[in-house]
Parts: structure tokens; sequence; C-alpha cells
């Protein structure tokens, strides 16, 4: 910590502020986010970096990325039919809320290009289905490599392959329907009527290869009780889901996510 | 309905308060809890319940139970070595919040004795463990049969076998140190922290044959992150337990729970 | 209670679901809301109301209201320029989630035309401010008396008048953007964050004559820390304003709240 | 923040924990909480305390505070009638989840002391009203000064005069029954009901000489509705009042809290 805030402020920078974190009492991992103000950054962030890898990093086995808060993420946000979080999305960004631009919505059926195009952002349809898996990927990928920063799934309600996820070169959040680890897979609101319990919630994630076991980065919850049905249950579901994911795209935006193992850090 | 309330108008019965729930639009169960207020309940019971019978459960095919709202419910609290969920109910009801008497704390271990005499409530320290689970069960069935309307398992963690739950001859409370259907089973913190969850939580079941599969009385949680150890996740969590585990007595004490099939209705 | 039951089976009336509540123990006001499924219903309409006025109201002294759950609730929805609470209920009307429809959007900017308008609902522009509050209320009831059955002022910041809101003869709901009684008045996120309040809120109620000083329908809150600026108040706690609306909205249209005195009861 | 990394890890300190805020963009206060591991602290901490006074403190225009982590806080509490907040910080205390040492517990009733002295904590009862206020604090502060680092008001119902709150020479943290600013001064449950909230809160803060305006350190909320009495209020509160003050006490008794102008942060 001493050697970083050094560097920085021989840089000139002013640290705007600091946020650490150790796994461990003693040993573990080290994490720190800093954010600073430094005039002139776009110019010298080469050389900048050079130098901090040089003197700071390399010394103290540290892995770093340096990101210009200036410039907004690029957003792909793929949807099925359920229009809650990706309008969600759209609204809280034309409000100035979130730090990205949206490039494009990608959707296996065609419902939502009346209510997403208004916002002026591009929606493209490409049907997928189990039996074309490999084919819509294929025309997925190419409308998104090299073009997005994240990847968000807004109720994609297909499965993606470990190539897609390897390919696209960029990280995938996924809103789960669940509060996980309860009620992974399918139908999670049928299945929590069925045990009868007494909040349900969801859950926001990265996406690995494994199904609904990626970093979990938020989790909320909306109480319910035996006079809701399945449909209240997924009425009131809908509310905590799409507040959940826009926290999770919120924090991924402003770089304040850390993945180490199987978990995340939220600075 | 109909048929209930003009029963009681004509016992001179004064209604309270009645609460229904269909499990269906059409068809399904019904399930009504009403409170009435009939001068002389105690000596006038049988014949009104005989004439209930008769008169309106029979021809409408319902099942019923009268119980007096005056007669405390005799409860005994079976714990280990937590203190928190056992003295949360003990001081709860020396406060006069929960309807009950408490007949006896019965522990696996003696630690508990000097905390729980206090309150007057005889202390028994039966050892138990997986190779006397049969011996242990009998001596803990000679204290209970006959003696309480409930058990409340406040932190016990042997298992109970089958044969126990049959003869206790009353309604067992669980309280689970997660949020069910996440995390059944032992270690339920250690491994919330490992799955890298946001939210921690407490569930009160009631106890049949499958562990942690009982029907879910009441659930909350809290809210945790990257910063809070296993150790924080206990401290936060058994909050969490004291208060779902109370209010899960509470109702049951006031006749507020209808158990059917795997599920509770909470009038 | 008994009266009612036995009155809506001799009409041939299946009940649904029942609720009721009384004030005090004994004495005070007892109130209930009866759901039942009468076919036929429209056309025997005028002679059921007739007839239970004469047999059950007038001699046990009951005040009552008979709507048809068929029949949606005409809404008028009244802001000035942020989006987000209209925005929310047009939204979840077009899911379906209400049942109402919205005869008209007015508003005293004209900002929000085409965000309102794909909706297709009609946006009316009534320029208003405290000098022409009279004519522009007068152009408002000219739209407004006898077309709604509700006015929601989902953000709007005018003052309304006493004449206004006896002329316009329906309810109003507004929401503050405040956890009522704290924070009455202009302002509220700015003088939460002078306070150094740990939860913010909000809260839908009733419009009366006194500001801000009706009957609560329904609130909620959100938790913030020091590291949150206003602008910060302002964005988290517009997600609970319109979960908060959205949900008293939902529930007047319902026809689930009863309102005495200064206070509602919401079953 | 550099130059105290820096002075740290001169004087072979490792930090621990960093955090830092600042009330503005640019300019404002900053503030820092710094926790650091360094042997034989104890004995240097003297020196250690006039060399960054010298080297940090004063170049830069600070104001710092020194503590030892490894020596608990000495609190009093002070109650009344009302035993779940004393009791809870007590068992709390316990269990280890506090780090303090009680002192003392001082109550204006007699009431308490049956289920104070149990816990080896000494109870000292003076009695106390508005006629006697005077000699009751010179009493009171007899005991406290010198001996404690921090008084807590556990429901302790007499007002302090502001001789008191400047004589007793450290602070004091208070919890008041309603989430303040709702419901300044006496009853808030009753004018809860009254106002018809659906919600019910509980505010933990330091003491100043205005009743209930001292800085905020911790509030939280309970959901209510039309069917809970003023008593059901209060048993529901009480849960909320011995969390919320719990927490502040564990947060204070950490160093976590900076209080400025009347706000607080919480690290």
């Amino acid at each position: 910590m001493a050697a970083i805030s050094a560097f920085l402020a021989d840089a000139g920078a002013n640290i705007v502020s600091l946020d650490q974190h150790s796994t461990e009492q003693t040993g573990g991992i080290f994490m720190q986010r800093t954010i600073f103000h430094l005039p002139g950054l776009t110019a010298a962030r080469d050389e900048l970096e050079r130098e901090f890898a040089q003197r700071v990093a390399e010394p103290f086995g540290m892995d770093f990325r340096l990101t210009e808060a200036a410039k907004p993420k690029r957003v792909a946000i793929m949807a099925s039919k359920e229009d809650h979080c990706v309008l969600d999305l759209l609204w809280r960004n034309r409000r100035g809320e979130l730090d990205m631009t949206v490039a494009m919505v990608i959707s296996n059926h065609p419902d939502l290009a009346d209510q997403v195009r208004p916002f002026s952002v591009p929606f493209f349809h490409i049907p997928a289905n189990k039996d074309i898996r490999e084919q819509a990927e294929s025309r997925q990928l190419d409308l998104l490599r090299g073009n997005v920063d994240l990847v968000v799934l807004a109720r994609y309600m297909q499965i993606l392959t470990p190539r897609f996820i390897e390919e696209v070169g960029c990280p995938l959040i996924n809103i789960h329907h669940s509060f996980l680890p309860a009620f992974i897979g399918a139908a999670p609101y049928r299945r929590a009527k069925e045990r009868g319990v007494k909040l349900v919630g969801a859950t926001a994630h990265y996406v690995t290869e494994d199904l609904d076991e990626g970093p979990i980065i938020e989790q909320d919850v909306v109480r319910v009780d035996h006079r809701h049905t399945v449909e209240d249950l997924v009425r009131l579901g809908s509310d905590v889901e799409r507040l959940v994911l826009s926290r999770a795209v919120l924090w991924h935006c402003e770089d304040r996510i850390i993945r180490y193992g199987n978990q995340t850090v939220v600075f």
C-alpha cells in the first residue's frame, strides 16, 4: 500500500479513494482498488503503466489493471422474451445512472424490438435453440467480438457453450431468478412455491462454464407467503431481479469488483 | 364459512377474528382459523365440540381442532452448547411475549445449566451421540411424553430418529442455520462463505423424518460481504436464528400455523 | 360476519376470500372485505345492493361498497419532470401487473411526452405554477372529472388546492420521497443527508388537505451510508419510490384498502 | 495517505486495513482509519505518537488518535426498567462479540439487579427523577468519572443535563425507539400507531445537548401493519432497538466511527 501511494504521489496523482482487502489475517491475497486523479492521464497512460509495472508491480508480485473512468464500458445485453431486466438497464442508462454505452441488444425472439429501439440501441434478432446452438453462437460472436467490454444476460434463456464464453473475450454477467445456491437450474419460482419458502430471491453472478455456479456479485430477496401463487412469485421476484442485476452491472462498470477463486470482492 | 359463522353466532360466541385460505381458486383445500369469545367455554367445551362435529364438520367434510387460548402451550426446549436460541426463548417468555410455559430444557451437554436455571426452568443433562442415540432418546422420551405440547430444537446438534419423532407425540420445531433449501446439512456458514453468498439466513421448520426437509414456518436473512469471516457469519447469523425461531414458536403457540402437505399457512 | 356470509350464501354467491379487522378488542370499528363469485352479477347488481342494504347493512349499521373486480379502475397519472414513477406504472400496467386502464397522463412540463405516448396513453401538457394555479387546476379538472376513478401523483411537484381535491371527485394517491413523518415538505433527500440518517425511504399516501399528512398506504426504506452523496440518495430513493407507489396503486385497484380516520387497513 | 503509509512502513508496522473518506470531491475533510500491526507497540507508543505528530500530522494539519486494539473499552451501561437492551449487551459481551469490559450498570430503578449481577457486573441503584436530577447526576458522576471510556444509555428514561454530558468525560451512546428524525421525544410507538406508519424503527446516536439530535450511528426498521397494537409495536421495536444498539456499541468499541459536524462516518 505504501509503495503504491508513494508511486502515485510521485507521479503527481491525487488519490481520490482507496479500498483494500486481504483474504487472510496474515498471508492470503491482498487486493486494492485505488481511484486517482491525474491531469493528462490519457496521454501519459502507457508510460505510467510501464513504470508502475517495473517499479511497483514486479517487485511486489502484483497483478494490476489500469482503467480510465472517463471511458464508459461498451455493453451488449442478451435477452429472450422477458422485458423487465433489459428495459430497466436501458432506462437507468438513459437517466445516466450506469456508466456504460449499450452497443446492442441481442435476442433469440423478435418480441422486444419495439421496446428496445426507442432507446436508440440496435436490436438484433438471432434465433437460437438447442438444435442450432452452434450457428446461433457464431452469429452472436460475429456481432460481439471486439465490440463490447461486457455481456449482460438479462434473462437470456438459452444455455451458452464453453466455447462461446471463451471466444467472446469479455466477462459475462447473468441474473438467476433464485437465491443461489437454492434452486439452481430451471423453474426456480415453481420449485420455491412447492418447497414453501417464505422469501424468494435473485442472484447476479459472473458466468463460468458451470451453470449457475459462477462468482456471485449480488443477491437480494423479497418476502412471500402462502397466499402468493407461482405467478405472484414471478411478479415479486422480477422486481428483485432487475434491482440486483442493475447493481451488479453498475458495480462492474465502475470497476468495483475483483474476482478471485469463485468469489467476488465488491469495493 | 357461512355455516361456521352461523354456528358460532347461534352458540352465543362473538367472533374476534377470522382468517381463511384456499390452496386453489376452485377446489383445493380450504383452511380457516377463527378466534371467538364465548363466556363459560371451558365448561361447555365438550358439548360444543360434539355439536360442531355433527352439525358443521361432518356435513362439510372438515377437519377441525378447538383450542383454548387461555391455556398456554407446554414446551420443552432441546439445545446443545450454543446459548443464543434457548436464552432468547426463555427471555422472551419471561417478558410475556410468548404464550407458553417452558416445562424443561434438555441438553446433551452440561454447559447451559447455569444460564437456564435462573429462569426457574428445570435443566436436564442427557448425554447423546451417535453411539448411544437409542438410550439417550429413551431417556428423553421418558421426560417428554405426556408432559409437553411442543418440542423446540434450539440448535440441538444431534440427529433424531424417526422413532423419536413419532413417539414424542407432539410437533417439533427446528431452527436450521441457513436459508433452506440452500446449504442443507452440516456447516452451512462455512459453505456459505466458500460459495461467496451475499446474504446468510436461517429457517424454522417442523421436523419430519427427512432432515431439513420439513414444512418451513419462517425464514429471514442478513446481508454479508467479502470482509466477513466464517466467524462473522456465525455471529450475524445467530441474530437471525434466534429471531426466526422465536417468531415460529410464537405463531405456533398462538395456533396461527396450519400444515398441509410439506407447506405451512401462517395466519 | 355471520349475517354477511348467510346473505351471500342465500344469493348463490361463492365466497372466495374474506378479511376482517376490528380497531379495538371490544367495540371500535369492524371492517370486512369479502370477495365472492356470483354468475350474472352485473345484471343482478342493483337488486343485490338494494337487498343487502335492507337486510344486512341497515340492521347492523354498516357502510358498504360493492365493486366489480372485472371492471378495471380508470386512472390518471400526474407527473412533472421525473420519469421513474410514471414509467414504472405504465410499464407494470402493460405487463398486466396492475388492474387498471390509464386514461391519461397530465404534466406541467412537456418533457415526458415522448416516453408516455408509446404506451398508447394520452399525454396532456398543462403548465402550472404558483401564479396560474387556479387556471391550471380548472383545465385539469375539465379533463379528469367523470373520467377517472383514481388520480396518482407520480412525483407531481405542484401543490394542489383543497378545491381541486374536493372537485376531482375521486381518491388521490401521492408518493412522498421520505419516510413520513420524517422530512415532511421540500427537499427531503438533502435534509436526510444533512441529518446523517442511515436509511432513506418513501411513503405512498392518500391526499388530504394537509400536505404529507394523509393516511399512509405503504412505506419502505433503503440503506445508505456516509459515502453516498445527495445525488446517490436521490438515485437509491427513486427505486424505493417507484416500488412503494406501485404497491399502493395495485392495492387500491384491487380494493384492498380501507381508510378510517387518518389510517389505512390494507387487506 | 502516502505520508501515513510511508511513516508506518518506516516504523516497521504492517498495515492490516485502511479506510478513508472525503466529505467533498475536492477540498472538504479527509478522514482515514488505519489498522496496523507493530510488535512492541505498547512500549514504543509514546515515541511513535510524538514522531507521527511531528513528521506527519503537523505538516498536513491532521487531527489524529492512536488506540490499542488489544485494550478493550471500559463501558458503563445506564438503564431504567426495560431489560432487553442491557441484557443483550451483557449477553453479547459474555459471548465475546463485543470488545469491551462492562465496569458497571447504573439504574434509577432496582428492578434489573437480579438480571445484571449473574453476569458478574456491579449493579448500582441511584434513584433519579426531575426533582433530584442534580444530586442523582452527582452520584452517577462519582462512579463514572475516570472509570469508563463510554457510557451506553440502554433505554435510560431520564433526561441528562448538559453539565453531566460535559463532566462525564467520555462519549455517550443512546438508543432512541424511533426512526429519527421521526417521532423525536416521548412515546414514539404510540405516536407511530396514531400516524399509521407501516414500519417502526430505532436509532442509535451519540448524545449531545440537544435531545435526540446527536450524530446518528445506526438505524433499522421492522414492518408493521394495521393489526398490530401499540403493545405489538413495542415488542417488535424492542428487537430492533437491541440489534441497532449492539451494532453501534460494537463499532464504537472497534474505533470504526468518526464524528464530524452532526454526522458519523462508520468504516
